[in-house]
């Protein structure tokens, strides 16, 4: 791990039709991350990854994210188990963002709560309501 | 707009299983929000919203963003024609993401790029490749 392990952002034109990835990390050092399953394409998660975090997901092919909550960096599934395999990492137009597809391990899912995705609940008629 | 459009984040368990829309907004004021088409399940676009954003989506079936870098609300296609219509609202389990089913008006796109979706790179042996 080094200092700066990501080159900085190019002008607009490098940005987004550069083959470099320069992620633009925000004020705290973060971009969003969205992880998707692999096989379904259902959106499991949405996290932080600071430069570490995402270094350590294309070096290892394994989701590591920051968490903004305790401030540190974090293996996905390290105690769950829920490991997420990176098959594909995508970044978006001004590069503070990337998506990841990704196969869980351990139980399949991707939720603290038991879910298998965080987004277990949907808008209807002005409630959340969850689903199965 | 009120200045108070969603009730206070709750206690845990009403955070992760409440029917009530409490967002986490973040030191910014501001949730992250995934669009994905309603009908093919790509991701179009990760981007922002603060409160009255998320309220006008929710009060329009259109979908609203807040700017970080303009610092001002945004109504997604006002000016490129791109509205997003929303099928459907998904929060996550600590509701500091949003996720948004749309069907893009206009050509059908979501990116300034011309592109269909932002995420129109990936990563591939050690750069970054577009697609089509």
């Amino acid at each position: 791990m080094t200092d700066a392990p990501f080159p900085p952002p190019g002008d607009k034109a490098a940005l987004e039709h550069g083959a470099a990835l320069t992620p633009r990390f925000d004020a705290n050092g973060l971009v969003a991350a969205v992880a998707t399953h692999a096989e379904t394409g259902e959106i499991l998660m949405l996290a932080w990854m600071n430069a570490e975090a995402l270094r350590l997901t294309l070096d290892t092919g394994e989701a590591h994210y920051f968490s903004r909550s305790r401030g540190a960096l974090w293996k996905k599934g390290e105690t769950s188990g829920q490991i997420q395999k990176v098959r594909e990492l995508l970044v978006d137009c001004d590069q503070d963002a990337v998506w990841i597809k990704v196969l869980p391990q351990g139980d399949g899912g991707a939720c603290h709560t038991g879910a298998r995705s965080c987004f277990y609940r949907v808008w209807r008629d002005g409630r959340l309501v969850e689903q199965t």
